[in-house]
């Protein structure tokens, strides 16, 4: 059944946005006073803040902070509206996206914005007993763990088992590195909690890295600085380490050494979302769609891909990965759009690098900047909060971000140790779900008496 | 295998106490200074502040706004300590408490707060459709829910189904008038998110209650003026009205209406936590474990039981299920142990009755004090905000709770407004889950590319 918007925007040129991350969003306000009617899809009603996803997980930031219900954001605005849906296809001859539940968006211009997913690489057991850190409830998920694992070990110690304490992160980029950083400080406030035995004694976390250094795209004495504050901070740093098999107790590394690991994050790449594999078109090696110089999918000049999905050329290849390449190219998408509504010729994208910058914990980040102004330790963690805080205005969450920041910097507490029970599954069908095949409960399952 | 504590107040007499509501934990705090050692037990590592768990399910307050981690609350005291458990058994002959994965307690005195559970008092349907609200869980389950039928209907009308909008209430108590009252302010909030149609119009709250007039327990005028309140805000009152039979989309009622409904919130009756149901004693209707004048189990004198699980004798009958209730005996459960230890007998329990307060909404509540002082309308309503943030304290969440509750007074919005995607099952066993029988899976669920 085709989509039509009953309203004084009908007649207007559709385009429609899926994805409401940086880039989708990004797009979407641009366009919220041009001349069409935009609607932006997303699987969730929300817009997440991805780069403090690891703070939810480590207990420092509770979901709604970094998270922003989207019609809120587009409150009153009549050119952007919301469609909670999942992609399932896209017909580019036909111009339509066809949703979850036969639903489908015709589209004059459609934009695609659905970021990237974790990837296991093929290595066995990874999808099976890793804990991925991409989407919210992966962080509520993986911060239940890990605070259950204390309370396992704190209850019985011999039925623990080997390694309950031992918390593996794999991938030594920017959230592997800040995973690392809040693993050994969420030990620290823990040590308060559990009486009977020292947290910061007991529990261990490894950061392994296949390649020979921390943070490969920064200089090296920012990965200098990053290795050695984590080493001081009683993380175990090893490189040149890989991955072979993950099982639910222990990780096999490529060098034949057993860890004995309950807990192992994967913070070790990313690839395209599937949404990517739709279209007929080329992709590079993590699924990403090859996109000309103004981010149309060659032969399809009204389709846009930015963001994570997309393989744009830059001067060193592809563009990384970044927030500020998803909100840049998001942006430029929604300008291409506005310059064909003028009969205007498309322009190229050209990033304009603001510069990168990694926490490693308190007090203590890295930042580079353009013309290779770089900052260690406090001045790049004080930078890094700033700009952090600042990238959340307009969420109303800013303000509860900022009191559950400054509550745990003065306390050295992380506040929001919550073993959040189980809440059930969709009941909404595969919509919030995996696409297809999910199995979803009937009705919600009730939460028995307490304790 | 028998707990023991490895620490210098292991030869104290050892106090279990099950369940960290309010009674569990006003009787732990009592017991912090005294010369015994405490084990705490709960389902779950938080103490919710459950008056305000109907504005969770309601968006207007977040999960970590009204829970609090039991081990912070004891942080730094050597005599509580908290375990992570659910109770599976009791055997009194022996003074021992059975928890799930074959663990004991032994203890010297047992305090019993495990606190009430949802009744469906036999109705079919109500187990199996409707919405409970008695744990963080529940509430985020009936948010999601009803932010998701929103969304539903936005998309396709049609395809929703009759009733799509329809929100019943059953039970016509604090709880129930609370959660009317909100739903319409909800439907006030949501209008500025759907620009296509008219939420206010479009959605209802219908409240039944069974009785002829809500809130029972107070005195005529708050009565008639909540009724009056609730029904010039919107909602849908039907008192004398029973439900017979709850189907997915609609409710049967005892005089053969059929509603049309997909959501109905359960708020009629709770009855006593299975652990009730464990000792070999007296239970009321609502099985309560009915306990002498001292809130011991008769020929158990040292199994104290307390708040919403013990019918405890009082002027007209047993004493109410409030949250002052469950305060005043978990003290006076904590206070006896304390007599027995220093060899004094046990006194009688008295309720000391400090009046009742419900909120119908903004501006809107109803107050009666001892001495027959009664407020509503405003003055009654800005008491309970007070009284309520009050009682937080202690909470680190105060703070972030009246940021949230200035932030919806004075923008009319109700911020918390996320559907959180499925949480996996506990990876821990059945401990955090139901009791037993529990389906649990095996490993966290990854959640999919977005959108």
């Amino acid at each position: 059944m085709p989509f039509d918007t009953p309203s004084s925007t009908s007649d207007r040129p559709h385009v429609v946005i899926v994805g409401a991350g940086f880039a989708g969003l990004e797009a979407a306000k641009t366009l919220r006073d041009a001349p069409v009617r935009v609607t932006l899809v997303d699987r969730n009603n929300y817009h997440k803040f991805q780069p403090l996803l690891y703070e939810v997980a480590m207990a420092g930031l509770e979901p709604d902070d970094i998270a922003h219900n989207v019609r809120n954001i587009f409150q009153g605005n009549e050119t952007v509206n919301f469609r909670l849906g999942t992609v399932v296809d896209i017909d580019p001859a036909r111009q339509q996206v066809h949703l979850h539940g036969s639903q489908s968006l015709s589209y004059d211009h459609l934009i695609l914005a659905a970021g990237a997913v974790s990837t296991d690489f093929g290595i066995p057991g990874v999808e099976e007993h890793a804990y991925p850190l991409k989407n919210v409830p992966d962080a509520v998920n993986l911060r239940n763990r890990v605070l259950r694992q204390f309370e396992r070990y704190d209850r019985q110690r011999a039925a623990a088992g080997e390694g309950a304490l031992t918390f593996v992160v794999v991938g030594g980029g920017p959230t592997g590195v800040e995973m690392a950083g809040a693993f050994v400080e969420l030990f620290d406030t823990l040590n308060d909690d559990f009486a009977q035995f020292d947290t910061r004694e007991e529990a261990r976390c490894l950061l392994l890295e296949m390649e020979d250094d921390l943070l490969p795209p920064y200089k090296a004495p920012q990965r200098a600085y990053t290795r050695q504050v984590l080493e001081a901070r009683g993380v175990d740093v090893q490189t040149n380490t890989a991955v072979e098999r993950v099982a639910p107790d222990r990780v096999h590394l490529a060098d034949g050494r057993v860890l004995p690991t309950q807990t192992l994050v994967w913070a070790a790449g990313v690839k395209a979302s599937p949404v990517a594999n739709l279209l007929d078109a080329e992709q590079d090696r993590a699924d990403r769609v090859v996109v000309s110089p103004d981010l149309t999918v060659p032969e399809h000049p009204d389709v846009y891909v930015v963001g994570d999905m997309a393989a744009i050329e830059g001067e060193d290849g592809y563009e990384p990965q970044l927030a500020q390449v998803a909100i840049q190219s998001g942006r430029h998408a929604a300008d291409q759009i506005q310059r064909r509504l003028r009969d205007a010729t498309t322009e190229r994208f050209e990033y304009w690098d603001l510069g990168q910058m990694a926490t490693i914990g308190r007090n203590a980040a890295v930042a580079e900047f353009a013309g290779g102004i770089a900052f260690r330790g406090f001045m790049a963690w004080f930078l890094w909060v700033v700009i952090h805080i600042a990238k959340l205005v307009g969420f109303r969450n800013r303000l509860s971000a900022l009191v559950n920041w400054a509550y745990n910097y003065f306390t050295y507490n992380r506040s929001a140790r919550l073993i959040l029970d189980a809440v059930p599954l969709s009941d909404d069908g595969p919509m919030e779900g995996e696409a297809e095949g999910e199995q979803v409960t009937e009705r919600p399952q009730t939460v028995g008496p307490q304790p």
